[in-house]
């Protein structure tokens, strides 16, 4: 068992590969645990399937990493929000983290998510505890994929004091940036500008807080390293809204004109109002993001069109 | 597929082994999974570890049951609240719910526990929803195994809807009766007597909700028949001192002067009140206990003195 060795989920993920390089640059060993490789630079990749928890739990003792970063989640755009599979992962992430402990594992953070929080009578920002006049955010996940999230954290928080861990529990709000999958919001508009189409969205008022990818995995690294524990928002702190994002993004393509606000009604259940309070990552683990919203819009929409001059859009 | 096949776990437990009469007087084709078989009479077994979840799945789609009755955890006296075997029953249970949806199942009924309410600021009768001006009790667990509860009905309610499954969650109180663990409060104290030796307890001014165990096994029948959803108190709505159950447990030893009460000191966390709310399983399931705690203890000390008659105490 190393001090510095960290068990790391998802790591060919969207947050996961980004995380490798912070990982690195503080100095640990990464053992990177899942069903494809990514980057093999400095991480020892086990490739097998996280739901196999009988496999899972032999690498898990093999390795016997004194951290864990788990952030391996069903994230099939569109379909994570009710997927069947949230059970599945609920049950490989508790598992996961009893092998962990059982192994000789001292400190565990979870990808936890903003679904969490009650969306139904929207707050000014999200806060993960109570601080002084302001209340913690109830959570209510409306979804089973926040459902699935909180469950996995009330078992987590129960378990971590009595197996002797440090926990913490990083709840992500929106991201983005370059290798996105292009189903998602920016990828998806950026696209369609990019090939001169009109790109149909909501009204685009709701307001959101988005973080660039590497700021997320950056942030995730940093929190691993610090010993806060408990519930701590992965998020910029800024309110911004869908329609603002989808501006910065059309200047970017340049084709502003081909943005057709209004065109589609918003999703179901879809709040207003969704930006996190960040004291905790501000104050506690000492983590301020690096990248401007404007700029980080501007490279994804730039490696965008890179990547579709080079082999079509790819859609 | 047939409509009024049930699966049930558990089935071999202390619940479980008293439901396979009231499920087949009420015209169920019982499939019974687990370890260890128990009664056989009407009840088809399935030997598996349910932890098992790829062989469990097989089993589970083989049978295509309409109804589930999930009665297993782990259960170990006194290691149960904060066994780390409450994560593995966690996973277990929601793919079981899974494998059971997708087998074609309909109507689930899982058992819960008082230990999901709030003991820290004990309430007359804890409800499971909002009666009038009586608010439900909140929901916070203080162990790993209340957490465990509470963490699996989160995902099982999130997922019954969009699924298809129409879903009961019984939440179980304090119950005794013939056949309980030895370790546990009644057999031990009335073994105790019967031997002749004194029985030390705590003070016993704790007041507790006990339901003879053949009316929780009836109780989670009817239940299973119903067509009621949400969680639902399986108990006896009756307050009752422990000084009070020991006292009877001594009459019917006719050992009340070897009963030492105060002699040990409660248990970290225990709540002083802890009583059921009962109207959702009197008014809407229509299941009312028949078995009085007077009755019900002196025949449980009947049989533990007829059984150490037979074959020792067997402590």
């Amino acid at each position: 068992m190393s001090g510095s060795r960290v068990l790391l989920t998802g790591g060919s993920g969207f947050i996961g590969s980004r995380a490798i390089a912070p990982l690195l640059a503080a100095g640990y060993e990464i053992h990177a645990l899942g069903r494809s490789r990514g980057a093999s630079e400095g991480v020892t990749w086990h490739e097998l399937d996280l739901l196999d928890d009988r496999a899972a739990g032999r690498v898990v003792a093999d390795v016997a990493a004194e951290q864990l970063l788990h952030l391996a989640w069903y994230a099939e755009p569109g379909r994570f929000w009710a997927a069947p599979e949230n059970l599945d992962w609920v049950a490989a992430s508790v598992r996961l983290l009893r092998a962990f402990a059982e192994a000789g594992g001292r400190r565990a953070v979870i990808a936890g998510t903003c679904a969490e929080y009650d969306w139904s009578d929207p707050v000014e920002r999200c806060s993960e505890l109570d601080y002084g006049s302001r209340q913690a955010t109830p959570l209510r996940p409306a979804t089973l994929y926040g459902a699935s999230k909180h469950a996995t954290r009330l078992v987590a928080a129960a378990y971590a004091p009595q197996a002797g861990l440090s926990l913490a529990w990083g709840r992500v709000f929106l991201l983005y940036g370059p290798g996105e999958d292009q189903r998602r919001l920016v990828p998806q508009v950026a696209g369609a500008l990019l090939a001169g189409e009109p790109a149909q969205t909501s009204d685009g008022a709701q307001v959101r807080d988005f973080m660039h990818v590497d700021d997320v995995a950056a942030g995730f690294a940093a929190l691993l390293a610090s010993n806060v524990e408990g519930p701590v928002n992965i998020a910029s702190g800024e309110g911004v809204s869908i329609a603002d994002v989808l501006a910065l993004i059309a200047a970017a393509a340049g084709r502003r004109e081909l943005l057709r606000l209004g065109a589609l009604p918003r999703r179901a259940g879809e709040p207003d109002r969704l930006v996190a309070d960040t004291r905790r990552l501000s104050g506690e683990v000492g983590f301020a993001p690096a990248i401007a919203l404007e700029q980080g819009i501007a490279e994804t929409v730039d490696a965008l069109a890179a990547a579709g001059r080079e082999g079509g859009r790819g859609r």
